[in-house]
This record gives C-alpha cells, sequence and structure tokens, in this order.
C-alpha cells in the first residue's frame, strides 16, 4: 500500500510470453497427457511463463488474476533433505509452469500417481512459481540446523512488531515459502498441492492464503476492495528497487525480498463512512483514481499543496502521503498485491461503533519485493503504521519476510548457490 | 455428486446470453457511471444474464467460474421488514446483474456512497443472483413471525441428519440464501455485498462460502479438486427434474429447491491412494472419466456389468452406483457445485493413518437442484451417506435446504407470490 511519484512502469524483464495468444496444440496438460482421441486437440489461448532464467518468475511477471501463497516450516534435520527438496521443487516447478503435471499421468494404477490430476486439460494460465526463504532456514530456536547461519544476510531481519499489529501465529511467519500466481485458481492450488506433497516428511505447511486480483478491462489499474484503485504508482526506477545488486551476498544477487501481510480489512465499517472521508483517509479521488484536488489518475501526488486556507490538500495522516517516497527518505517497495475473501467470521471491530458479529475476513494479501526491507517495507510501514487514516480499517493479522534467490539455469535447483556457499 | 444416466443436457432455458461476445460500449460499470474522458470505452466481451423472467437465474444458467453463496439470519420481527429487504434486493438484483453499480456513483461525497465501488470498470461476467428461503422464514423456534406458517411448503423439510454428517452451526442453514455467480470474484462478492449492507437491521450473514469451477478449454467437462471429471452425467429431463409444478403451491410454481453442502475433501489422504482404487471409489476411470470398463466418458454406466469372475464391474459401494438414479427409484438431482478452497486448518483425519496436522480446508460446495428434496438429494443421499467408499475422504460440514421461488417481472418483487398468498 505504498505510493510512489512516477508512472507505472510495464514490467517486461520476464514479459508477456512466447506463446500467448497462439494456438499450440501441445501447451494443455490434457494434450500432453495424451487426451483420448477425438478429443479436441486446440487449446485456446495458453500462456506460458518461462521458468529458467536470471530471475525468477512472480516478481515482475505481468499481476496474474490468482494467487496461492504458502509458508513451510521444515520439520527435517538435515541438510541434504532440505537441498533434495529444492531440487524437487525446482524440476516440478519447470513442468507446472510450462502446463505439464509434475509426472505423465497413467503408467501405472496400481500405485499413487505422482500428479493429483485436477489440472488435465486446464490452461497454463500464466503459472509462476516464486521460492523465498525465511529466517528459520538460516537459524531457528539458535541452531543452526543446516550449516546455513552464516550465510543469513543482514537484511532477512526478524520483522519488528509494528503499531497495531495483531499477527496470528498460525498465520505468520515460515521456513520457506511458495507464491504460486496463475490467471486460473485451480492450476495455482494445483502446483502448490504437488510440491506440498513433496516435502511430506521434510517440510509442511503452515500457512496458507489465496487471492485474486479482477482486473477492468482494458488494463487500467485494478480496484481493491475498497472500492479504491490501487498500484497507480509503482516505483520509478524497478530493477534498482526490486533486484538485491553487489550489497548483498553472491548467492543472492539477482534475488530480492518478500514482504507478505494479510490485513484484514473492515470492508462494513469502510462502507459506512462518507465518500469525502473515504477520499481523504486514502488521498485519492474514489471514481477517478486522482490525487486529491486533481483530476487525472497519473497527475502528479503534490504533497506541498494547500487549499485557498493554507491548509494542506492532501491531509497529514493520508494514505498516499504517508506511503509516498518522499515521506520516507525515498523508499520503495514494489508492490504485487491480492485481494482476499476467506468468508465471514466473528469479529469484534477496533472501532466506534464497535460492532461485534459476523463480519468479513477479507481483505487484502499485501505482497511488496525489494532489495532490501530495512529500507523498504520497515521504513515505510514503520511510519505509516503510527499515523495512517487508513489503520483504523486495515488490521494486520498475518506476516512474513522471505529472501528469494535468484532464478536458475536447467540443471540448478532453486538455492543452489546459497548451499554451495555454505 | 450424483449421477444419471444419459448425456448432459446443455442448458438452454437462460442460455449463453444477448450481449455475450459482442462490444457493447454501454455494458460496464465504468461506463455507465460516467468513466472520466479519455478512458477507453470499449468493454472486451461483457457477457450479461437476464435477471428479470419467468425463472430466476443461477439456477440452469451455464455455471459461471466463482461463486459466493451466502446464508442470511432475520433479525427483523416485522413482516414488512422482509417484504422491503426482498424489494431492495430485487431491484438491486436487476442492476448489479445488468453491470450496473446499486445507484449511481459520485452525487455526494458528503455521504456514504450507496456502492461500495469495488466492481467499478469490471465486466457483468455473467453474474447471476439466486434468492432461496430457508425453513426459517416460516417459522422459526415454533415462532410465525411473518404471517408465512401455513404457506411453507412440504417439500421444505428439516433435513435430516445423515450418515457421517459433521455439521457446523456456524456453516449451516439460515432463513434467506443469496447464490452470486459469476466468471469474476470480484463481481460476485461485490453483489453480495451491496445486498448485505442494505440488509442492515433486517437481517444479518450467518454463513458464506465462495467457489470456483475451473473450466477445461473446450467446455469439456471440470474436474473437482479430486482429479476426476464432475458432471458428466446430469438429469435427462431437466425441467421435470428443477422446476416445482403442479404439486407446488402456485405462488412456487417454477421455483425450485436448492441444497447446498460444504464437504471438505481429504486431499492429502485422496493423493496417497493408488490410482485404481480412487478409480474403483469413484467408479471411472481417471483420466478418461468413462464409467470403469468402458472407455469413453459419455458411454453408459452399466450396473449389471460383470467381470471375468462374476464380480460386478463398478464395486458395490462405488459412488457412481450409489448415486445413480437407477439405484436411486429413479430419483434425479441437478448439481452445480463449486470447488472451495480455504487454506490450511489444524485438523485430525477421521481415517487411517489418523493425520493431525495443518491440513486443506478445501473441496466441495456441493450445489444442487430439484423439484423435491425429498424424493431428490435426501433419498440420494440418505442412501448413499450409508455406503458411499468416497465418504471416508469427503466430510459434510456444512448445510443449507432453501425454497427458490420462481422468478419475477419487473415491478415485482422476489417472493412477492408468497407473501400475497399468506
Amino acid at each position: 500500500m505504498s505510493e510512489h511519484h512516477q508512472k507505472p512502469p510495464r514490467p517486461s524483464r520476464r514479459g508477456f510470453l512466447t506463446a500467448a495468444g497462439s494456438l499450440v496444440a501441445a501447451g494443455g496438460v490434457g494434450a500432453l497427457a495424451g487426451e483420448a482421441a477425438g478429443a479436441p486437440k486446440t487449446v485456446a489461448k495458453p500462456a506460458i511463463e518461462p521458468f529458467w532464467g536470471v530471475r525468477q518468475g512472480g516478481i515482475l511477471t505481468p499481476t496474474q488474476n490468482h494467487t496461492y501463497f504458502a509458508a513451510f516450516d521444515l520439520t527435517t534435520t538435515k541438510r541434504e533433505d532440505v537441498m533434495k527438496l529444492l531440487r524437487l521443487w525446482t524440476e516440478a516447478a519447470a513442468r507446472l509452469t510450462q502446463g505439464q503435471p509434475v509426472a505423465p499421468f497413467g503408467t501405472d494404477p496400481g500405485v499413487p500417481a505422482d500428479d493429483s490430476g485436477d489440472g488435465i486439460g486446464l490452461s497454463p494460465a500464466r503459472l509462476t512459481l516464486t521460492f523465498g526463504f525465511g529466517p528459520g532456514l538460516f537459524i531457528k530456536d539458535g541452531k543452526d540446523r543446516y550449516g546455513l547461519a552464516a550465510q543469513r544476510p543482514d537484511a532477512l531481519v526478524d520483522l519488528p512488531r509494528f503499531n497495531g499489529d495483531q499477527l496470528v501465529p498460525a498465520r505468520t511467519g515460515g521456513d520457506l515459502s511458495v507464491q504460486a500466481c496463475a490467471d486460473d485458481p485451480q492450476v495455482a492450488f494445483h502446483a502448490v498441492r504437488q510440491l506440498s506433497a513433496m516435502a511430506y516428511d521434510i517440510a509442511e505447511m503452515r500457512w496458507v492464503q489465496s487471492g485474486f486480483n479482477s482486473q477492468p478491462a482494458g488494463q487500467k489499474t485494478p480496484r481493491n476492495l475498497m472500492g479504491f484503485k490501487d498500484g497507480t504508482r509503482q516505483p520509478d526506477r524497478i530493477d534498482e528497487t526490486v533486484w538485491v545488486g553487489a550489497e548483498g551476498p553472491t548467492w543472492l544477487r539477482g534475488g530480492s525480498y518478500l514482504v507478505v501481510r494479510r490485513i484484514r480489512l473492515s470492508l462494513e465499517h469502510w462502507d459506512r463512512m462518507n465518500v469525502d472521508f473515504q477520499e481523504k483517509t486514502i488521498g485519492r479521488h474514489k471514481h477517478s483514481g486522482a490525487p486529491l484536488g486533481r483530476h487525472h489518475e497519473f497527475d502528479e501526488v503534490d504533497l506541498s499543496a494547500t487549499d485557498a486556507d493554507g491548509n494542506p490538500v492532501l491531509p497529514e495522516n493520508a494514505h498516499v502521503r504517508l506511503s509516498h517516497s518522499a515521506s520516507n527518505d525515498g523508499a520503495q517497495i514494489y508492490r504485487r498485491g491480492y485481494s482476499y475473501n476467506d468468508g465471514v467470521a466473528f469479529t469484534a471491530e477496533r472501532w466506534p461503533p464497535w460492532k461485534q458479529g459476523m463480519l468479513y475476513d477479507a481483505g487484502l494479501l499485501f505482497i511488496a519485493y525489494q532489495r532490501d526491507p530495512r529500507t523498504g517495507f520497515i521504513k515505510i510501514f514503520g511510519h505509516s503504521s503510527k499515523f495512517d487514516m487508513l489503520n483504523q480499517f486495515a488490521t494486520h493479522v498475518g506476516s512474513g519476510l522471505f529472501v528469494c534467490p535468484p532464478g536458475v539455469k536447467p540443471g540448478e535447483h532453486i538455492g543452489q548457490a546459497l548451499f554451495e556457499a555454505a
């Protein structure tokens, strides 16, 4: 939920892909797996994101419509197990992202299938799988379980407690993260399900969260569940903002840091607020998305503008002001968030009218990438968590910080350079 | 999860629609609400389902990709409040399904907006809203709250307890139901959110469930999370199966009965089973979807087929056999289910190896329509809940039975004939 001052770049490094828009007979899982004769052979518009490369996919890849994020706890005591798991995950991810099952179907009905089969026939749906390492991979409860403690990057801190945090342990942390993004929710879940099955006796799921991102027609900025355009401004120098450079350990150059926050939004409360109050809270006009006092979505945010009485046009505690890079010593992060919607739960509001009852458990699965969380999310949210008017509608209940290693070449596995360095 | 013995009809009564596939400049919410000059005016392929009509939408409408189902408890004591709510809901549904906000935006920023705004710019996405009445509308705790008790249809029974039921009160029942279906999850949620806000001081949400239905390319039968094709067979005489006829009260003719069940599937357990065991459990081949021993998905299910040793090809407790109309005195239901995926939760398995830990809270949001639940779902599941091999992987944790009145003409409200009859 950070704001920046330049036009959004169209992320292009791993761009829209090769096969997008064409008819590729072999592009669907069904075709590869030998769909029964007579079944349709053409798969409409598969879109396949590359897996191998110098960067991991799913970071600057144009945002897909669905995500399934999973955090795992490592349960093994053996370094070789972790390496084995990362090798299995890498090989599986290389297949799954290309629309293939983790292994061909139907070779022997007398054993469990390697692939659960719920992806058969579905488009690859631009699936990306992005892997991250939590602090617990390096050291946990003071124990160097896998001989990696000396490799823990300085920037992989334990996130501080922020003002207002109501983090639930069952939605926080994790030794490994997998962020599956795809234009089909079943494709994203299918992928993580295969990876989780491979982790048997090595790691187990700690928490997961699915999310969606509904794109308006014509590639306009999507609206979040508060009804406001979200993501209008992104960092101006995106590579500098996202990718770890020479300041990081060798094994991490070209990687990034992922901050994930499960932010419940008090939607019922929000919906009862006057529109102009909502706009002052965000700092933008609701319908157009323009900064307060301006007319067009991509007009500059002017922090110094004052009205006829000399009062700031953008209130001192408006979200746009507080999360703006100019309010945070230039700090920027690349946001790639999703909405989440987990139904209703009995909840006591923290604010007037202190409603208690079945309220939405819905909001924002905030996902942000940056080269250093200390000068990124921690800097920005450390500030805005204290003053942002939005906080009375936003409760952070889940959290994680993961370091995402760079991408790999065929034959390598995710994190290989880390293990070779240690 | 019922099986029937004819080729699936292509539901056509309310068919694919009017505007589908065309460019309709006024079809998007943004356009109707006066999007800022210069914004794209064309909305790609909006698809709009009709709202007014002799039947409610969302029953035989071709299944959309997403659903948000909500059950409400009526909290008011006044009959007029219920009528008012149904009138508001009807008017809102007529607008929302056509891609319009519940009221135009931006007329007065000094008051709360009538519409939360998160649907601005999104396609109508074939949104349908289907309304149902639970037993509690007619009588609750022995009280005839709204003077409707005498109108309670005989077929609107209290669902019996089924073998294996592990129903959670917080996911069961409700006085009113709203089933929103759309090809966009944000559109479905947006619709219910507006309706829920209108219910303030009249009704409140009791439970909700979102779901998805991922369509393979080429309109093939979708697969559920067990990896099997689900929905291959539907009733042969669909109108006779679904719509209440002369046997029902006058106000209900052309209506239907909705059974909804939240069925958690033990996916981790299922994935560890041999493929041939899975196939015997379902009674179909996993990859092709053909009945066991046959070759093609739409081959007839032959309950009497035996192998060389004289044993039945379809095991006695296979799901296909037990839910087949021929095993249930001809009973048929029209299934319109979705998968659901609510992450992971600490769960103790009911079956070997009795695993405890973070397991998927995912499965099937079973939705079925029928003209009489006593000769439909209750008949079929009363039988299969006792014997179906599938039950060891399927736990029913939520449930509801609702009577869905017929559709209405402009100027009428949903349920109007019921209130006029009482």
